[in-house]
């Protein structure tokens, strides 16, 4: 770590360095504004044209936000860098030897420098066949299309039981008990109780169960032991059925199996949500360089793979060990290796030697339902916080760290609107009428009467 | 129109009369709201969950607002009205014989009385080959996807432009020159001048041609002579390029072939839309009764067809002719004919006659973009209105009539926020990269070269 980083043999004088960042998230786009004073000419290439604030994610599932209050087009926010061009492309190949990427498009671009932050995707431990029958949170599209599903699953019970007098269990089911599978569970319970009760005559939303599914003993393994045992207790009182030790054996239209020591058992289920596994963008695996298990790419303290010190790999993808322990892919420190590629880049260019990499910790936190979130604050004093004030807390840095001005009043906005009024603005099911499952049920019912008519 | 109309049979008094209602449109909603106070179990059946407020959905498609903002779950709007019960469905069939409607879920609904209220769907004159070239704007569905088409032309241009030095004529065709085609290419025509313009650096989104393709000799040919020539004039100065006389022989992925009196001309499209025909729902045709060439259920002045008196027709749907001219398809007259029902039925119930329906006109308008739209006012005060001052009553008049106060709110907000800044906050590209015909020529282009690099 104190051994200096000889900087790269200067870039011809005639031309700008080019730089090359691979993925619009925080990562990507901290890292292209942290070259905005540096002479260097800067491309950013994203297969979508939006950023998207996936903390606020599980929002829009619930319905609570719409997609553009927390995803903005990326060249709209690197509007007033004059040294940065946005590209909406997909990378197909790099070659590090020549130091060029291949685009979907046909196109190559050569670069002096590449920065890699294309993240982390589902991942169904080898069992891609669930991905739709139990759609995982990681895009706008995702979201959108859990909202539907949760949606569509309330007012199809309304419809079996205006229609027949009866409809399949109205069941939940979220596999993964990590911070998302905790909020996804959380704002489900919250809206089945809380938000939907009045729309509806022939069903109770209320009376929805909600089971949070999670192999290991514990929620939120990665928080202490005395945060995520409130986070279980502000689950089960907000009518979550939590269910550890609990591993998920196979996944089918309308139901979920799962294998704990007591035997295997098999629920149904009108929704079934993803949250348990996550693996590094496919991205990484082109560099040729030493991946870990979930596909990280493995880097030394100045985010370089080995060998290759014109490339940069940030955030999710990137697998940087800190005092014995590998950085949580959160949006903490992609944000700070993203601001550390500028100073690294700005090094080179003055001839001074790079730096180590250190995050440097402000916290964590897991929002869990209305009035009820969990916080292991690191900084600027040093806290374990629960329920209201950890709440309250959530929602502030939230908004402090939503993109754009008008995103974070328009939110702030929605959020004492829905707070008090217990109504969620956003209740659209686009697309289809078909749940996985659910059709089948009803089809196979015995008793299945043609009329609720006397 | 003065022979009192004899009430329908009482319904045996054991049980209250059971309205059916199809679709939660203008008249379906303002149909269940009549009723409100009437002793009558209402259900309304709709296959959407939500309301749309089409009058805004060019704004959808325009990345001014988000879907949530114009679009409200039926049973939201409904909450508090006790007899009313909604369900997510799709009628099949309609028995006027036995009074049944069948539903695509498989049960059957009894009715006393039937409201018919599905109103209109594109119509491609016998080209359904047109619709995947040429989507139109009927629902939140087509709203994004003519927002995706939109947005990602530009993108594509950029890219092409950015990594070959060239791209593809960046044209916008919208085929009809009534309402929804001229607010569509005044709109496009904004966006691309005024509010794209600082987001991309390889092109120059104002440069892009948007063009207004009509058969007849006049735009907005429902509206008089002077505020015709005004509007196409406005569209003019706004940079469109209006063909009236143009008559669409074909489309292709890519391209739209018209002809005129001067012969017939193939034009590069990079997006394509459709505004030019509108057929009724055909629920109507489920009916057994006689139809316009539209499809539209011929019904008398108390909106029945004939021999079914408790059948009511409504809004886009009916073709209803006062003083000698169809009542036009539009919001205002589809509200009227469902406040009606309520009239009608609460007579049937009160041994009184029914009376005749009487559309009042309080006029037209139709907006053409940034400060520029046209109103024929015909209540409170007789007017022809363009310019600013029509453009402020337009927006005046359609928040007002905007469902949902929050939606009021957070639309006029958006609104301000949108005029001062110059900006569109849900320019959103969700779904595919494809664009019909984009890639063949690019792909086609001879001096096609691989890269941009020197």
């Amino acid at each position: 770590m104190d051994e200096p980083h000889k900087p790269l043999a200067a870039a011809p004088s005639a031309r700008r360095p080019r730089v090359l960042i691979l993925g619009g998230g925080f990562g990507g786009l901290h890292a292209a504004q942290s070259l905005a004073s540096i002479p260097v000419d800067v491309t950013l290439i994203d297969r979508r044209n939006h950023h998207t604030f996936q903390p606020l994610l599980y929002q829009v599932a619930l319905a609570v936000l719409s997609p553009a209050d927390i995803a903005q087009p990326i060249r709209g926010i690197l509007r007033h860098q004059a040294n940065v061009q946005v590209l909406m492309d997909e990378v197909t190949g790099i070659d590090v030897a020549t130091r060029q990427v291949a685009l979907a498009s046909g196109a190559q671009m050569a670069y002096d420098y590449l920065v890699v932050a294309t993240g982390a995707t589902h991942f169904y431990f080898g069992h891609d066949e669930w991905a739709p029958l139990a759609p995982g949170l990681k895009t706008i599209e995702d979201a959108t299309e859990i909202r539907r599903r949760v949606l569509l699953a309330f007012e199809l019970a309304e419809r079996q039981m205006l229609e027949q007098g009866w409809h399949p269990p109205l069941n939940f089911i979220v596999i993964g008990g990590g911070p998302t599978g905790v909020e996804l569970a959380g704002a489900i319970s919250d809206i089945a109780r809380l938000y939907l009760h009045r729309d509806f005559r022939s069903i109770d939303p209320a009376k929805a169960r909600v089971l949070l599914l999670e192999g290991s003993p514990h929620l939120l393994a990665a928080y202490p032991a005395d945060l995520s045992a409130k986070a279980e207790a502000a689950l089960i009182r907000l009518g979550v059925e939590v269910r550890t030790g609990a591993h998920v054996s196979a996944i089918g239209p309308g139901w979920v199996e799962t294998r704990s020591q007591q035997g295997s058992s098999r629920i149904d289920a009108a929704v079934t949500l993803w949250a348990a596994g996550v693996q590094a963008s496919p991205l990484g695996t082109l560099l040729g360089v030493p991946l870990d298990r979930r596909g990280c790419v493995l880097v030394n303290d100045r985010l370089n793979p080995p060998g290759l010190p014109e490339v940069f790999i940030l955030g999710d993808l990137a697998h940087v060990e800190q005092d014995g322990h590998p950085i949580p892919g959160v949006a903490q420190p992609a944000m700070q290796m993203g601001d550390h590629v500028g100073r690294m880049i700005a090094a080179d260019l003055a001839g001074r030697p790079r730096t180590a990499f250190r995050y440097f910790d402000k916290g964590d936190m897991a929002t869990i339902g209305r009035r009820a979130a969990i916080a292991k604050v690191e900084w600027p004093f040093k806290a374990h916080m629960s329920g209201l004030p950890a709440w309250l807390t959530w929602l502030t840095v939230h908004i402090w760290f939503l993109i754009g001005f008008r995103n974070r009043i328009f939110v702030f906005a929605t959020w004492i609107w829905s707070y008090f009024t217990f109504t969620r603005a956003a209740r659209l099911i686009t697309g289809d009428q078909h749940l996985p499952g659910w059709n089948d049920k009803v089809m196979s019912k015995p008793d299945n009467r043609n009329s609720i008519n006397p």
